[in-house]
């Protein structure tokens, strides 16, 4: 028995629909499939189910997806995942706290993924990076257009067939032909309490506007600059005391932890991408 | 068509077992009844099943619940409750924070309940309360042993057959025998973080010990003081320039609003207990 | 003695000068006034000093004011205000859990202050205003165009000389001449997490952006709307379970609590406006 | 001039006086001394006050200790140290989170310390260690009783003579010779929320407890384990979906996010001890 009690992530994103749980129970039921754990969230709004279960047995995935796309409302989606590593590229540029939050992680087991590359358009992390044993890959951006540059990128990403990209702090904009040839892939942090400060140096507009409370967000990465689905974010209180500096220094720890979360929430299939929304089962 | 398409809560506390989530949908499947919205949890540790869901129809809730409890596992507990205010009273001694914010919430309809009800060992709330229209009965434990006191108070709470008892700043211990009573009716707002600061003036344990933040909580009572399973929390934070005083200000404002969450919850029966902890679903 | 060892607050807003601390602490020492507490900050940006001292003694405040003008850069700020109860007016709309929640405060003496009425361009706030003794002016905006109906409420708020006036959700937008007439003095509470969500129904805005984190701000109120000087901010969690109702529901609790810090930070004189931002000493 | 202009922090720690702000004021004021940023706090209760000034100028500062103790109370305590990176001498288990923290901000100077050597009673995290090029000390506790195990540890922290000791997840218990010798220089990051779950595995206690609330804290060690003052603490929610182990999984995070501020504020001397409290200025 191969794969006996392997366990499995069961991923539903369809049309609301009577019974749809009932349907979805009686094929797993019929396959002597375990639901080790169950989510599902219906959006009113929009007519949408959602579902994640934690399903264990001995599975053929192709065939009890295909069964389970009969029974669900046409046009549903319906992913079986097996619960392993998923691979892994980063993208960064100069600053080391969440590239360096992730490989802390990584080299103590602590994440479930395989970190196959770090891409930056600087020289200067390879060094940190190379301490992992990760190949490091300086593509400078110098004497390239944003187009040029991007193909180049694209060509090493390809090259690792990553599920997951990270942009842990890669300030670079992407085009619309990049973010749409990793679709749902790209993961990025974006240094303030989104749709608060988009744009460049958000710390220093935070602190120009005087607020009292600064954060972090996780998102998609989508045509539009940080206005992709949010997936996780967090904030950290300050004060007049503060410069901009000392809220970009306070704002790292949080970018990384907010960043970590979203890691973690990707690498267990939890998120699904609702519009421009994120449903986190 | 009298009650068709009534909102009701399915509740489960269950034993798990495979298949439970197909055999109590089959069964509301066939009673044409619409699951609207569905949370379970399943606890590994325990093997418990616990499962809420907001369904709709034509409803007959008894048969309904006796035709589960012949497709769920022995000594199941299942219940269907219509979507509809409870009936709630409150018990208080002298602060009127608490108090005050459910009154106001109240008047204002924000609260899904009807308050029948307050009960304090002191006169000086009733001015407040009369207010609202609302009896106010001044139980006073002058001259009166605990269990004395507590006789009178428990009579007066059964004139009014509550599913709600809500300790808005009671400081009196409670009995083992009221507390058997009125089982998983009763929620107390405790003034600290607990378990941190159990016992008397948790502000002034708190300002001792030197905390950097402080909390409340919400909790079900038990026999033991303090030690009912958790339903709310929330913190607030400090510094060295607050005297006990200046952080017991900072922790009514929390205290009502951890109050208010659990209240919530306990409303749109979202709390199952289970051993001393809580499942929020 | 009739005033002996009264406290007093002295605030100093000037031009950052070496020395300045020991000439303050001078001229003190000289009248015999001790310092209880002392709170300084010097913003190295704009080269501004702010102190916020507790005094006490047998004080004559305008003669200590003006022998510390003569000490003090051209131009300086000082103020010395004796610790008592300030005068309040609270303007409000339909909602009532920011006007509740000051009322309950102010009937059980926690709030330093005294509130001298309650203006609304709704009806529907009185009844729960006259339970508190306080007047309630009714100055409904229909038939008015926008600078008639805010004549008639500064008509209003004139005869009262109130020191402080308190936003508490009141809905309309109003004029520069009424900014300009009440520098300073005007406290709103907004319903977002500025500079997030500027403008009408923020939750609305909030739940289709999909964040994971709601806010409220507290801020002075000036010519640009929801622009002034941030006094307080707060923040709750909330996820994609969450309607926009059920996001204002949780961030009605966090609107009243982050005013209410807002305005006892107010009441203590604690809050300097610097540019369009705030120190607080 | 070799030295103008430095920047320096003075630390005073006295009995409260009448005018000892002035008195201070004075001497630096003599000394052409800057006061750059100054804040003080005064405890009412115990009467000691407390001042942290960042002063800059061409400065003797034995001299000037001299001369501010002459003008103190007796017994006070004054200190003026330079703004300049401190040695630092970690000690671990086998944990990696918050030690890796640490490299990774040291590599990328955010941190304003040397580190001098990592000292470890287990082997499995000098491989991490040496990525960083900093001498990694395994010292077993194998076979050795507690004073002997540390006996060793503590000649090898004195060959480095560092000002601060980090306890980053040390998880052995240290004798009150060990806390005498190095007061008030050893600081630890304790998984919960002090004062709950004091002893061993806190993450297990508060599953238990059904807290849904965790924290972490870092504090100066002293004799009483777990009992030293607080310097800085932090939470996260946690739901009834929490295992122990994603409560450690979530609580890491928060962990190194505490102990990073509490050594951020020990190396900008912003920490004095009171008592079994600490002031933050």
């Amino acid at each position: 028995m191969e794969h006996a009690l392997r366990e499995y992530r069961l991923l539903i994103d369809a049309v609301d629909q009577r019974g749809l749980i009932l349907k979805v129970a009686e094929v797993l039921f019929k396959h002597n499939i375990n639901i080790d754990r169950n989510s599902e969230y219906v959006d009113e709004d929009s007519g949408k189910f959602f579902m994640r279960s934690v399903i264990s047995g001995d599975l053929d995935t192709n065939k009890t997806v295909e069964e389970l796309k009969v029974i669900l409302p046409r046009n549903s989606h319906v992913k079986i995942k097996e619960n392993k590593k998923k691979d892994m590229v980063i993208l960064a540029t100069k600053e080391s706290h969440c590239l360096g939050d992730i490989l802390i992680k990584y080299q103590s087991d602590e994440l479930d993924a395989n970190i196959l590359a770090v891409i930056s358009n600087y020289e200067n992390l390879s060094k940190l990076v190379r301490k992992f044993d990760i190949p490091y890959h300086h593509i400078s951006h110098e004497g390239l257009n944003r187009i040029e540059h991007e193909l180049r990128i694209t060509k090493v990403i390809k090259s690792y067939s990553p599920e997951l990209i990270i942009l842990a702090k890669y300030m670079r904009i992407l085009t619309q032909s990049f973010v749409q040839e990793f679709k749902q892939q790209v993961i990025n942090i974006h240094h303030s309490f989104l749709p608060a400060f988009i744009g460049a140096n958000p710390y220093k507009q935070a602190h120009e506007r005087g607020v009292k409370i600064i954060g972090a967000t996780a998102h998609y990465v989508t045509d539009d600059l940080d206005e992709g689905p949010i997936i996780a974010q967090d904030v950290v209180g300050v004060d007049h005391n503060y410069s901009w500096r000392d809220m970009q220094k306070s704002g790292r720890d949080m970018e990384k932890v907010v960043l970590s979360r979203a890691i973690a929430l990707a690498l267990e299939d939890k998120i699904f991408v609702h519009g421009n929304k994120t449903v986190i089962l």
